[in-house]
């Protein structure tokens, strides 16, 4: 029996202490968006700190601006070195009357095909994903008295809040946070049996737009006809912004995509995802974008552009003849590659601006922009783990982009220079965010002998 | 000294016993949209069916779904008939803090040109009004002991709640409402010195448009790119709208749309509006609807369109990274000389349909539809009317359109098949509905000599 059958055989059998450990950081309801939980937050970390301080990490929890951040240690000289991030807080529970039981009474279950999950607030997300990490160094250390490559942890506690304050953590204590690459378990499988490496992440760029005609809003009857409309020339730019391929159509806008390797796109094609598979469950047919691609290309690898808010005028019941003075509209890109989202910023202005008639004006709010994530496709930790994972789970890891951003992994590689490998064992039903969250036992059994196949795998590049 | 000039002297000799009248009609506050006033509106139309009774008009009121309205005749065997419309009810006076003097303490202040002004709620809207053709009455009879022409004046209490149970009222009792030719006083002068008769109205057509994508709202990193955007499909449509020139682009809407005669144009031409008189006041400069017309075109006697309200996803502070699944639109057009509203209604629906995606859905609601009114240019009536109105200020009247609707004047065509000359003698700085409302002297006091040569002219036709 090889070394890691030895940890695989330990895992197997170390299963329902495992479950007992999750189940105690899961009875901890560490909501970190209620101020009246900030205890049960930092209980939550101490229970972390205790258990990596047990398995002879140097461990500390420290202060952010927000809930604290737990931090654990074990270098190992001469060995890669990976950093894992995962966070302890929790999405809160309302609307607490549609639980089948008490979100942090966590419990086995059996689902309707007869598998067996994990059931409380954070079993998937992510409180259930961070142990099978963990899980994973326990058993290295309990069969091989060591970790193949150095780790450290860093577990927030302010995920579901919108990482506030990490990104300033991160800054001021990157000398703590040296490593090779990143991992984080926080993402899906492609499917109950297919693991999946999200080798890509897009970028977002995020505007509004104001449009101002008349000094007031006017009669309909009095200037109809000869008053300009903002609704008019707002809908006029949302609507030149896609030409009739789909195609975005701000100048430059496609500059720095990329196309992929035809092998990509041949793996994909591989996967089945259909305009049906994609869009039947939320009931639609047809794919809406740029046409000639792949469902899965436009999610993931291709740029998009989105109103996702507009307004103007009289929005209630009834009638009422009004020409609006103003309409907005929140505007935002997906971003792949190398977009750059400064210079869209600087584009996406011109191009309103030349729509907004003379004795009108314009204003355009930037929200926010930031830059795609993507991996090299022949990254040598990527390659490690996809082999780990097809003999974790006996077919080939999907490794696909996801359609959205997660600033962390930007922050992560701005400020550290890192990239970071996405791989997480949650499933499309795991109910995160919503009541009856689950985990399926599969998911934290498998994802943690995969964590201990990828630990193997990357330390032995060392 | 002809009979018409004795009249006109005894108008002048009496104004300030008019006044008196006007002020004790001013003082009850007649406010229709507050049931809390309910008595004061029956206490306005007993006052003026009293005053009417005292003048030898064969006088009722009568009641309606809401306030009553006052129904007073007098027939002239072998003259020709005019039926009188106003409204004694009043706009609540709120903000009330913005008011000099109380809204019902009527008195007369001095303008800022030196002229002598009547401030109260109702003063010009339309009380002032009323009494203006109420008091030539008083003259005719008091000097000549008869009216020119048959008379029948019918005031309603509901006007500023819609003219709620009017319509249904009138076409109940259209055998008491026999007449040749409507005259409404509820308008304005072209400008302080020039009288205005409001030739035509335009008619509207009001929907509302909702357009349902997904069937739940989306997060737009997932689906961003293949979902359809419902945004952006109501942009399109609301883009589609209006060509290049300005023109509506939906399919026959300018069927039943004639050109006005070229002496019409010339008249207009020479009034001087300008862009910059029409649209500088509210910050504008560039007329937007169709290209090559007068201002006074665009907005009288020509048809639009106007998008009232738009509105969908997320609309609050911040960013929301949703793609919405419903977003919706009011649209309203403006209509001239035959447009067929439920040809327009017909022909709308199909062209939104046709612009909404296979696998999208779209639902249109008609709220309304009115036809357009509009006088023959010949219409004896009307050039007695113009005569004599020439014949009181020295200049001639401004024949012109409103490019509002007022859906009385279309209910007496359709429910007594007769015309409606609009002439009113209030100014555009009246501010009716707000605080302060007033009616100039000369309005009131012009006014009532006014109708009193107008009535003349009207009987002489006999």
């Amino acid at each position: 029996m090889s070394a890691l059958d030895a940890i695989l055989n330990d895992i197997d059998a170390d299963l329902d202490n495992a479950l007992e450990r999750l189940f105690a950081f899961l009875r901890i309801p560490s909501i970190s968006t209620d101020p009246a939980y900030a205890g049960q937050c930092r209980e939550a970390a101490a229970w972390l700190a205790t258990d990596l301080t047990a398995l002879g990490f140097q461990t500390s929890v420290e202060e952010t601006s927000l809930h604290p951040v737990v931090l654990a240690h074990k270098p190992k000289p001469g060995a890669p070195h990976v950093l894992f991030y995962g966070h302890y807080d929790v999405q809160p529970v309302d609307p607490l009357d549609l639980w089948t039981h008490p979100p942090f009474e966590p419990r086995i279950a059996t689902g309707p095909e007869g598998h067996r999950t994990i059931v409380a607030r954070g079993a998937s997300d992510d409180k259930g994903q961070v142990m099978t990490f963990v899980e994973a160094c326990r058993a290295h250390l309990a069969m091989a008295g060591e970790l193949p490559c150095g780790v450290t942890i860093l577990i927030e506690g302010a995920e579901e809040s919108g990482s506030q304050g990490l990104p300033e953590w991160v800054a001021a204590n990157r000398d703590k946070l040296g490593c090779d690459v990143v991992l984080v378990c926080d993402t899906g499988m492609w499917d109950p049996k297919t693991p999946q490496i999200t080798s890509s992440l897009r970028g977002l760029c995020y505007f509004e737009v104001k449009v101002t005609c008349a000094d007031r809003d006017l009669h309909s009857g009095f200037f109809g006809g000869a008053a300009r409309n903002p609704i008019h020339v707002l809908s006029r730019i949302v609507a030149d912004l896609h030409d009739a391929d789909g195609r975005v159509t701000v100048p430059g806008f496609y500059d720095g995509v990329h196309e992929r390797p035809a092998e990509v796109i041949a793996q994909w094609r591989g996967l089945g995802m259909t305009p049906e598979t994609l869009l039947g469950p939320i009931g639609l047919k047809e794919p809406a974008g740029e046409k000639g691609r792949l469902p899965l290309e436009l999610v993931q690898s291709r740029p998009a552009c989105d109103v996702n808010g507009i307004w103007g005028g009289y929005t209630g019941e009834g009638t009422k003849t009004v020409i609006a003075s103003t309409a907005s509209a929140k505007v935002s890109f997906r971003l792949v590659d190398d977009q750059d989202p400064a210079a869209l910023a600087r584009s996406f202005e011109a191009f309103v601006r030349e729509r907004v008639p003379a004795d009108c004006s314009v204003e355009v709010v930037t929200y926010k922009g930031s830059r795609a994530i993507s991996l090299p496709f022949d990254m040598p930790e990527l390659t490690a783990a996809r082999a780990a994972l097809e003999a974790e789970w006996g077919v080939p890891a999907v490794t696909v982009g996801a359609g959205g951003s997660i600033p962390i992994v930007g922050d992560f590689k701005r400020i550290l220079g890192k990239d970071t490998l996405l791989i997480g064992f949650g499933l499309d039903d795991d109910r995160i965010h919503s009541p009856n969250e689950k985990y399926d036992l599969t998911s934290f059994h498998k994802g943690t002998r995969s964590w201990a196949r990828i630990l193997s795998a990357l330390g032995a590049r060392g």
